[in-house]
């Protein structure tokens, strides 16, 4: 997973994948079925820890859009970490993978939709607690902050410092927690 | 710059290229020196391309907030558009890019500070005609357009209807209408 999420899925040899699993190619090919297989178990892997990731962040906050808030500013932190790439793996391969790839392609689409709808239920909660507007709409809401997510991580992929990137997580919070009702 | 743009770099082949290009081998190597010189020459216009339509959408409108709106919502009809890809070829390149592609990406970055520099330049116009209040940050402001716009298009890359798209785009140009200065 951390091979394939640093260097992509066209880029990764076979050499690189013998190394970092400690395997020979027949064993690769015998356990794994293809490159493209083995791929998909990656973003898979890669899916279930964010979810993870984010479950926690949100079981953390009492209120749905506190732990959304919470979940942005940590990814401001990301340029302080040691990651294989700032940049999501699910919308890396997105943006990488082509007609070929077509099975890794649609596993790492559905991937991102089970995130965007874990986003948009958080919203809907909020909204049935009373902390956002009945007026808003989750969906629109759900997809606003995915898309903020991803222009947040390629951004910090770029060569800024951890200071613009944490400033921008933050801006995205801010926002996100100026949704809650004024009647809550 | 289509096909590159299309495929991104690893997966376009030298056989693709003399395809597109209608060119041997030999003569590729003689005119662009490498496929990573022809791929930044690619990056060059196409980030060229990027300005020219951001330059004629601002100037069409005598607010920078508004030309900024109209930006965006220019954006959302990506999915109606016959595209090598709805993702931004900058975007893609950073996230594909590695160490050995150095220069390239370094490229991509350079560029990427061009287009943020323009959007900067916008917000900090808008505040000089009292559209924008004094105390926000047009740095802060660009870098958050930006990587909203990177957001959106990678989003549209996605598997999404265009009425999806059309929304995230008009949400994101609202909130940057709702900048404006009430006292403007």
């Amino acid at each position: 997973m951390q091979l394939f999420w640093h260097k992509g899925f066209h880029d990764t040899s076979l050499k690189d994948l013998e190394r970092a699993l400690e395997m020979h190619p027949g064993s690769i090919y015998a356990t794994f079925g293809s490159k493209g297989q083995l791929f998909q178990e990656a973003l898979e892997r890669y899916a279930h820890l964010a979810l993870v990731e984010l479950e926690r962040t949100l079981a953390a906050h009492e209120s749905p859009l506190a732990g959304l808030a919470a979940y942005l500013r940590q990814l401001g932190g990301l340029r302080d970490q040691a990651v294989p790439s700032r940049a999501c793996m699910l919308v890396k391969s997105l943006l990488e993978l082509g007609e070929r790839e077509k099975d890794a392609r649609e596993k790492a689409e559905a991937l991102l939709t089970t995130m965007e709808k874990r986003f948009i239920d958080s919203f809907a909660k909020a909204q049935q607690t009373g902390e956002l507007d009945e007026e808003l709409d989750p969906t629109r809401l759900g997809r606003r902050l995915q898309a903020e997510v991803m222009g947040l991580r390629s951004f910090a992929q770029r060569d800024v410092d951890s200071a613009a990137v944490h400033a921008l997580a933050d801006d995205m919070a801010s926002s996100l927690e100026a949704l809650r009702s004024s009647a809550h």
